[in-house]
């Protein structure tokens, strides 16, 4: 059976780029810019395809000529009672629609999860660099908008399972569910030391946030309403009371890093922010990696210095290692920037949101690619509702003023080795299904907005596992 | 002015308490008794009250009789908008009780953080012998039913700061949440030994189940249907699930003690269940309290001994340390059983619900009193929408059908010390208010569902801070 499409021939992309270790910058620019085309092209090819379904619905062999060209353009076909009442009532473009949207979704995560396309080419050297500048932990917030869902492998060129990343609207993360986080880690190296006396690391807390060079007053951050100086000053507080809540719940030797980063995301330029002498981050202070771009340079020493030296002189008194972190962190920035040079000139066309479809609940680790996905993070409808009320008004935007429908994937992610782990995450699927249908009962009736909901169990390559959704039909390439 | 009532006579009583340390188990007794009655006197004469009201309340000099008989019966006024329009609209009973009843509550709260009047004779008695069982940490889940929520100061005779209750519906506790707890008890230990080597200890976790021996059918738990069995059955599945979570997820060193105990809520006799050697529970293996004990017997050595062997008995290969808490708590709840012999004879007058209030949120440590509270412990409706509907289900038939309202306690206690915390515990008391209006719309329309919302600060002997309700009024004694 023929397998078309990018998601399946990324595999070679990958086995290729395993070869050698000392992977050059313009190959390893090629083989993410070419997975991130490839992705987006079998989201986007779905709705021309569907054009070309609707013109030809009253042909009399409609249905099995829909299903060759489904099969031939996108890999897949569909169940058949979303086609065969089309004669009748004509083809339910929406149901069909959302259908292709999660279809696509599923296969290409499942692809992602087998065959890890975005694997970094030497993960253990960032893993000692870090180590090296006095950090165990490193542990990124972005901003849930898509267009930095990008930021850790593209942006900032890391590996993935090395960085820790929870999005949240306008990257105001929540401080008592990242305090678990830290309690976890540090239980888990204190526990791992076996009474030994543990070296003076530090636990690296990063926030992302952003702003847009292109148009200031509208493509900026929604959730600070577009200013860019609130953007930043969120990002500052809310780093600093993290600080402030770890250090007084567990004294003084609970000590934490923090570094804060703007993406610029029309051309993924960042502006690191450090903190001085005291410790204390300022938004005016920062050094830019656009000042040090040039198409086509050589990353040598002497840059390297250049880029050392502005670090430091941004925030005396910063500790050595930051400063050597968050100069690996800009040069890794300039390879991203000869990428959006290659590809997309002076920057991005898709300046403003594009995402294809709404995640939310927890997991999601494969969206590594720009403007994919809104992510809403959240655990409840209620506690979320703003973000997930941000990502539905992006979606009348992009969706539902051309007719389309809002895809929302609901996923939860779970420990298989945790007894009744699976189970609870399927009550929070169906339980956010069923605040959603709550919340917006006439986009559900009417077609507007369909989900599907999913479990994964992270304690193995496993697939994504289906529970059901909006549309009553089988999903996961069962069909032939 | 005159503050009278048995809320601020309480203090005499615990001052008298200190002053030595062999307090006797009588003298305990009487004082936990009176403590009960004049708590929960202080919330029963307010119906009583009102229905005086009620009488007088086209006299003309109505607002003055019901301003002085408000202080001299409950020991505050009221807002005079709740008692002026009763000339014309007649007495708004249902704001008028839903007020009484915060305005106690928060009395009654206030009073007890300030003047701590359950506070234990000899709290270093207890932790030297948890330390000495080899425990480290004592973590109990009772049913959220409110006829459990003296179990720890009452019915086992324990420092309720000693032991860390968080109550659940049917006692099944979210495995997540308590490992969270888990962890973060592990890091403080092994943060405090300062890179020493730890005592073999464990983290004890319990849960208290319960049954009724007078009307097994209808007076057992609501969330097992009343089936004692079933009960008694998802305790033992939860606590090995629990344990089993995190030994999978930490590893073989993190062990974890159980125990499960089942209270019957008729008589207050409990039932210990111990682990045998392969460390699991079993259901139809307990020792039960009721046949150690007779009335004014002396707990002697011979008595003890007895005992520990019926516990030997019944769980082979259980471990000592275990056996000795377990009789501990054994014989304490044999000084349980006499006060309920000496107040109440063969068994509670309120076999059934009698709660006060509902309280919903986190916090409510205060509440160490049988049937005053049913709470509902929850971060969200739409995640404890369960627990809450079966609170309004117990209080429907208390108080709707006698035409009372139904008071809703929305409470959330932070710690002040973390930056933000307050404002997070204010976000989600509000959210939560929302949502139930939601939720209830006509039962807030009709005034037959009152709420208040509070916080606290645990930092310090800090008294509630008031938010706001359902009833325009100001509360927390600024009345005169």
């Amino acid at each position: 059976m023929r397998r078309p499409g990018a998601l399946t021939g990324l595999t070679e992309v990958r086995d290729h780029s395993l070869k050698g270790q000392n992977i050059s910058m313009a190959h390893d620019n090629d083989r993410l810019a070419s997975y991130d085309q490839a992705v987006k092209a079998e989201f986007d090819q779905i709705e021309d395809l569907l054009r070309d379904l609707v013109a030809i619905q009253h042909r009399p062999d409609f249905v099995a000529q829909a299903q060759h060209m489904l099969q031939e353009h996108l890999g897949f076909s569909v169940p058949e009672t979303l086609l065969s009442n089309a004669w009748v009532e004509g083809l339910d473009v929406k149901s069909l629609a959302a259908f292709c949207t999660f279809e696509t979704y599923q296969r290409f995560a499942n692809a992602a999860i087998q065959s890890q396309p975005l694997a970094h080419p030497n993960p253990e050297v960032f893993q000692d660099l870090l180590e090296a500048c006095g950090f165990h932990w490193m542990d990124i917030t972005p901003c849930s908008d898509g267009r930095l869902a990008h930021v850790i492998r593209y942006v900032l060129r890391l590996p993935t399972h090395l960085v820790r990343r929870k999005s949240y609207a306008g990257a105001v993360f929540d401080i008592d569910d990242n305090m678990n986080k830290w309690v976890e880690v540090e239980l888990g190296r204190l526990r791992s030391s076996a009474g030994q006396v543990l070296s003076d690391s530090r636990y690296l807390k990063i926030v992302a946030y952003h702003y847009s060079s292109v148009d200031h007053a509208h493509e900026g951050c929604a959730a600070h309403g577009s200013d860019d100086e609130a953007a930043a000053n969120a990002a500052r507080d809310v780093l600093h009371a993290f600080q402030e809540a770890v250090q007084n719940s567990h004294c003084c030797g609970a000590s934490i890093g923090l570094m804060m980063i703007g993406v610029d995301t029309a051309t993924d330029r960042i502006k690191i922010h450090l903190p001085n002498a005291d410790g204390t981050l300022r938004t005016e202070c920062f050094v830019s990696s656009g000042d040090f771009f040039m198409p086509h340079q050589q990353v040598d020493g002497p840059l390297r210095q250049k880029i050392m030296a502005a670090l430091e002189a941004s925030a005396p008194g910063c500790s050595p290692g930051m400063v050597q972190l968050a100069a690996h962190l800009m040069t890794n920035n300039l390879a991203q920037l000869q990428l959006v040079h290659d590809h997309h000139g002076d920057g991005y066309e898709d300046v403003g949101h594009a995402e294809r479809f709404i995640g939310v609940g927890v997991g999601f680790e494969e969206i590594q690619l720009r403007n994919l996905m809104y992510f809403a993070y959240l655990k409840t409808i209620e506690e979320g509702a703003t973000d997930f009320a941000v990502g539905m008004k992006i979606f009348k935007g992009l969706n539902s003023q051309r007719g389309l429908p809002i895809p929302v994937v609901i996923r939860f992610d779970y420990h298989g080795h945790v007894p009744g782990a699976r189970s609870r995450a399927v009550a929070r699927a169906q339980r956010i299904a069923g605040a959603i249908t709550q919340h917006y009962p006439d986009e559900i009736a009417t077609g507007q907005l369909h989900y599907v909901q999913l479990v994964r169990d992270l304690d193995g390559p496993t697939p994504l596992e289906i529970l059901g959704g909006t549309i009553n039909a089988d999903f996961g390439g069962a069909h032939p």
